[in-house]
């Protein structure tokens, strides 16, 4: 563990500085702005033990849950080849991001953060392009790999040490709605109010017939009343009216339903329950002490 | 053949003591009860081949159609590994389950029993609450692994030696409704009406959208008018209800149909729909001689 | 590539003679009837590389992109393995069926024409009635197997080399709907308007609810008012009235959207989307010179 730690904190290092990145969440501090704006990781560049000059490999564009078994032994024997500039084979790569994954989770669990994982792109389709555009220009699809079986025994592993904190899993193929859902409802308890989420339609999604979808799923098969509700991107300031947009949809897809005589026409009930899935529930799952 | 009688046979005693099994329905007949309460046989403890202690095999999670090739002298060295308690691998344990699911099926066929088949299930992904709870206490999902190849194996190896009887399939994630519908239409024939079967949303889709993909799916792509309608679990008095509840959402899809103009407005055609899918298709097809 | 191009026209000219099927094009020509018939290219001939007494292999009943690396001389040994009547591996069909696809893809993208792939079927599962009634008796079904990796990979090897032309990609499973409208996103530019397709409902999914589903997604992922629309089988007379059905449909859906407020009650815009969808968009895509 200790090794995994050093290593972790070793590629981040090497990635970005720290610091920088933490500077206008320093201003925001110091101007007295009354809402609290709380640093993210972005765990992305640990995966990155690719070389990007070697794109055959299919693998590296599959982007999932992994849950490779491993040896902490084999982790450092890896980690020894990443340092001396060796390429990985594929199973290597897949045990190293597997033992990333795990050791990610587990300090997030310590400290009190929320693990999001976002399943089922195939990145960078379009070559050409990366090559002459560069990763995260728009060519990317949804994916149809099977996901259900690593996300499984990623959140297993985590349940039998007792170290699966809060965690949303959020899938970008609508057509693993279900799968999505029904997992979550398998790792529950632990003494947090829905501990495992499925995330909100995301990406590909995130328009009225997506956002419906997961919606439904969610309510078929989930409990739509403790869901924390949709999430942005900081970054693009312009992406926070989805959470309008969001807000409409639940309330419209609600209102028909009371309509149609599906849902008591108790506005308490529905009421209150678009509140929590707004707001409430967010910000329970969410807190934590720094 | 006649070994793997005597291997069903013998699994089959020491699993459990058929007699007692039988006690109500001996009472049921006795006590001159208006109506017919037949025995059913559940195969899976046929398929319990695994060490439950070795959990890791993944293997033995997914719950599908199985349809290895095999040699019936493999099956015979397999059964006596099984019976000296030597470990199977994995390649031996698909064989062997595909050899019983197949013979099964066979005796079936021969005796007019119908085959159930519900495919699709990620079963006990909880490792830490199966250790604590055991098996069947709720914690599993729906799979997202493919099954129309070993599916369609299976039958088409009956079907080529004239033993495929009255089958019903049924999946677990609704993402699978139409491979699993277009399969059905595959294996029609054989002198039986419908003698392959769609079967009624199920499980986790048990609910009001997933009866409805499942009837629009069958109504699209089979023929819902020949359609043995829904199911219960006998052992569950309290889910009789759900026959109900699915004659309601029947009706009402129709209804809507018929509102819209999409349905003609003759309430014979319709009305007597309803009543074949609700009572009269299952009477014919599940009746038997004993 | 010259001896692909040998390989292609020898085995074109075997399957059948091409001067033969062009006789009725040549008639319509010679009677000067107004509106210009072209020929298509069905490729299927090109991949039928197996021995149709040996069914067992399940890869051949699979359709879908074939896309596995290869090099030039391993498909000149090959083909003189068929020449001389050798069966093929699966590697080497894969590896012949991958290259077959590559170099008529090319050819297409020479000569302006547009490659249509239809890609998802399980053929032939019911092998009893393949033996007695033969291949395209309605024994096929929709297939549940991966299909993205293939398909983007055909697609990007051809953007690599700047040969990637107008190409329609058509999945039969509706679940791949959100897979195939976004990899057709990926692969857009090269001068034409929406180069890659993402095609009509297609076989099973032909009726009211498939075409809904199609049209939904690419209205929600792709660009619905670049769409080529309908197509039909020109060798079926009766498929036509498909195309009014389809019509009728589109029309219902933005009429419905227009009264539910979701798009704007104007006449000239969604009116002149139909009239693109139906006619338009088509007719320049599919424009040539010959």
């Amino acid at each position: 563990r200790n090794l995994l730690r050093k290593i972790n904190l070793k590629l981040l290092c090497t990635t970005e500085n720290p610091a920088d990145s933490l500077e206008h969440h320093k201003k925001i501090r110091e101007d007295g702005f009354e809402i609290k704006v709380h640093a993210a990781f972005r765990g992305d560049c640990v995966f990155a033990v690719e070389d990007l000059q070697s794109l055959n490999a299919w693998i590296d564009k599959l982007e999932r849950a992994y849950a490779e078994d491993y040896k902490e032994a084999e982790i450092k024997k890896i980690f020894d080849k990443i340092r001396t500039g060796k390429e990985l084979n594929e199973g290597e790569k897949l045990k190293f991001k597997s033992a990333m994954l795990y050791e990610l989770a587990v300090m997030d669990y310590e400290a009190g953060w929320v693990v999001q994982l976002h399943l089922g792109a195939f990145r960078n389709v379009n070559s050409r392009m990366l090559a002459s555009l560069g990763p995260d220009t728009g060519y990317d699809s949804i994916g149809d790999f099977p996901q259900g079986r690593a996300l499984a025994k990623f959140m297993d592993r985590l349940e039998k040490e007792k170290k699966l904190g809060k965690t949303i899993i959020y899938n970008l193929n609508p057509a693993d709605n279900e799968v999505f859902a029904t997992l979550a409802g398998d790792f529950q308890g632990g003494g947090e109010v829905c501990r495992v989420q499925h995330g909100a339609a995301w990406w590909f999604n995130d328009q009225k017939n997506g956002i419906e979808r997961h919606l439904n799923c969610l309510s078929n098969m989930g409990l739509l009343s403790r869901f924390v509700g949709m999430l942005t991107d900081s970054r693009s300031f312009l992406s926070f009216p989805r959470h309008e947009y969001f807000r409409r949809i639940l309330c419209n897809m609600l209102g028909n339903d009371v309509e149609m005589g599906l849902l008591p026409r108790d506005m308490g009930l529905t009421g209150g329950m678009v509140e929590d899935v707004c707001y409430n529930n967010a910000k329970g799952y969410f807190t934590m002490e720094l």
